[in-house]
């Protein structure tokens, strides 16, 4: 789903990543850290595709509520899980919307 | 692959999109921009994927540079029909990269 997020400014967490090809309990995982992250403080939304790369795109009220996820115990310990076990490579990106605008029909 | 881009700051355009069924054409086009894209001045770099949610990020060196792009001749026949013919729905989100890290294996 698009995410229904605000009027900007707010901030997006943008992650893109490439795994290994043994990815056991990587599925169970990212499912539990959107639900986990769904009750945080300033979480507005997540949009997230997947084919060879991956794209999840999170966005937060503030840099505070960013810091605040990345610091979250459970989320700790899927980020060393991650490195360890399941991505090959990835890169988060931190970024301000400061504009957006869409379409539907 | 994930996007090789200069130390922040620089720009993000988050385009997230679901398509009509119908989408006769959509792949042609697409790499048609893509490939276009990357010839612009200020271009830095893209990452898509897409499941049912289509997710693009490109970057950009600056503002300027995301303008000259959306006001491209070819480009705007593209979203004309992207709105008539393939998208269902899409939300743009124009973001400045504060800061980013990476792990790689």
């Amino acid at each position: 789903m698009i995410a229904k997020t605000p009027e900007p400014p707010y901030y997006a967490v943008i992650f893109t990543s490439l795994k290994m090809k043994e990815d056991s309990g990587y599925a169970g995982m990212a499912e539990k850290m959107t639900q986990l992250a769904q009750k945080q403080q300033g979480f507005l939304g997540v949009e997230s595709a997947r084919e060879s790369l991956g794209i999840t795109v999170s966005y937060w009220k503030d840099l505070e509520s960013i810091k605040k996820w990345k610091q979250n115990v459970e989320h700790q310990e899927a980020q060393q899980k991650g490195k360890s076990v399941w991505y090959k490579s990835y890169k988060t990106r931190i970024a301000k919307v400061e504009r957006d605008y869409e379409f539907g029909k």
